[in-house]
């Protein structure tokens, strides 16, 4: 994978482009290069929808003049590959992307009938809702999002800039990969996550209302994205389903791990696993696509007492901890200030257990 | 399960209370006490964390002068019995109460050493972070949550008011519940939870760094509480043992469907799955505890014409579907404005049917 940045040659789309599907995704495109001044147009299956987006912002639904520079196929995934043939086929010299959650399937669709895809380059926004549709769309919704746009060494070089050029244009940063890394890497970051959403939200629906009275925060963030359109996810899951079932085999696992160490009452292996999901939660790049880096913070109180920064980095040295990161914050008017400390996720346990026979207050 | 209000006799703490663990959750309880101006001792089996708490506005970390109205045991799960076994031996006239995740282990341990336990009220607040320790405590970090009051036949009267009062104080809004009640609800809806964030975060240690760059929000939200301390997790999980066994081992069935139907082809109990996740997604209350109901939102365009409005509602109800809410939202300049229609969340896809066929434009 390679992330790209902005070359003195990127010049912009000269378009017209055309969004073929005018859903959340589509629309949102449309709504992106219409803000960028690019001459777009949007169809859909069904004309009400592109003729809503088209009154939202999302380009024309008439009928275009001339031939597009590119296409961009914005249905659902049972339909990819058939349109983005028929795009080909209708438009000789246009290039054509897509805006797929998974690329092997509908590649190797296209393969069986046609044999010069060099015009096909996959691409896959990294944005989304729970909601679907013209009317949830919005021009900025890939602003600062990562755009994958999928190499394959068949592709024709000026196709390929055109489509990472397009994903510049709706505002997102492009990161290039194959075809395989991209589905493992959705299987991993989106589709198995959306699968373990809808299995606890699942759960719920068992529940009484009693029980769900006490919800918190927690539930609410691990089921949010289960409320997605079942109909899109189910294709989206079952396009995926090899790599999803190599995920989901060492997951169920993991599940009768779980049931063996409570039914045994031998807590050490629930006990790695939730370690293991702590570094994995510290794993996940912050908002702004932050280093991904298995990190934990220490919270270390710093008696207001000459020395005492210098005593902690000299005890947190010896205990062979090494410090990724560190922030201080002082409460006035408190006879201690606050020491938040980054380490290695797995060195946490080391590094409290150290300052605290070193006489410190440390926790997690 | 009963949710109280506040009555004309419900006169506040006279005090002192004595907090026992200087954690997360008894520092946040003794600062909240501190607020509400109740005489407050916190103490810790560390003493510089009792007095880091201290100085944070936990309360007095030095000796009690008078015997303790109330005894707060705030310890670590697996101490929870022995603390609150020594409370009720140190203070003979003392309500004592706990803040514990699971209810039924501790109570049964309890049972072995004493016959009397009308004294003991057990406790649960809903509020939490994925930081410990009292460096991390708030004295609002109760404010407006769910504070569940374990009620029992043998429990004392006046000191089941008195812990209600006490809870409503660092403010919470209580709700009674029995103890195993409490155990299967919590299992539901805090525990599961945990182990499935866990379990999804922990795949992505294995994860190149590359492929985590595709993380979005989804995945942040699924793994977020999986940071949260795996040695207090591990006392909280296998405490609550068997609750949690029922609804893995449902779960772990729920997995084996998933994988037969992905290796199979057949996409129908994937749907099906998804769409229990998407009923549970909406039956999980809101932020501020609004009714737990499992409702689907519907968006549909209305065109800016007369009789527009009535025709929906027409054909809304000849579809069978009831509406329990709508909003509308009519974007100046466009030809349309947008509905948005709640529904049970099993009617979501009938209504969407029902509307396209009479030409509407509706999505989810």
């Amino acid at each position: 994978m390679t992330e790209e940045t902005d070359a003195a040659s990127d010049v912009g789309l000269h378009g017209p482009v055309l969004v073929v599907g005018a859903g959340l995704i589509g629309s949102s495109v449309a709504m992106a290069l219409v803000r960028a001044g690019v001459e777009t147009y949007v169809t859909d299956s069904d004309p009400t929808t592109a003729h809503v987006a088209s009154s939202r912002g999302a380009g024309s639904d008439k009928p275009m003049a001339t031939e597009p520079e590119l296409v961009v196929i914005a249905t659902p995934p049972d339909a990819l590959a058939a349109e983005v043939a028929v795009a080909l086929d209708a438009f000789p010299d246009a290039v054509v992307t897509d805006v797929g959650s998974v690329k092997a399937k509908p590649l190797a669709e296209l393969r069986q009938h046609r044999n010069d895809l060099s015009r096909y380059v996959g691409g896959h926004p990294m944005a989304g809702s729970e909601r679907s549709g013209p009317l949830a769309a919005a021009a900025d919704l890939f602003d600062g999002r990562r755009w994958a746009v999928v190499e394959r060494s068949d592709c024709d070089q000026a196709a390929l800039a055109l489509v990472k050029r397009f994903a510049r244009t709706c505002g997102a940063d492009v990161v290039t990969m194959s075809t395989e890394e991209h589905d493992l890497a959705v299987a991993r970051t989106s589709h198995l996550p959306h699968l373990m959403a809808a299995l606890t939200a699942g759960q719920l629906t068992q529940a009484p209302t009693e029980h769900l009275a006490l919800s918190g925060q927690g539930v609410r963030d691990v089921t949010r994205i289960a409320a997605g359109d079942p109909q899109l996810w189910r294709q989206i899951v079952t396009a995926n389903a090899s790599a999803l079932t190599v995920l989901l085999t060492e997951l169920r696992g993991e599940v009768d791990v779980l049931l063996e160490s409570l039914q045994s009452g031998d807590g050490e292996p629930v006990q790695r696993i939730l370690t293991a999901g702590a570094a994995g939660a510290g794993a996940v790049p912050g908002k702004h696509g932050a280093p991904a880096l298995a990190f934990g913070t220490v919270l270390v109180a710093i008696p207001d007492e000459p020395g005492a920064l210098a005593r902690l980095f000299t005890d947190a040295r010896d205990a062979g901890v090494n410090i990724e990161d560190l922030r201080i914050d002082h409460d006035p008017g408190r006879a201690f200030g606050l020491m938040e400390i980054d380490v290695d996720e797995r060195d946490v346990e080391t590094l409290i257990k150290a300052l605290r026979t070193r006489d410190w207050s440390a926790h997690r």
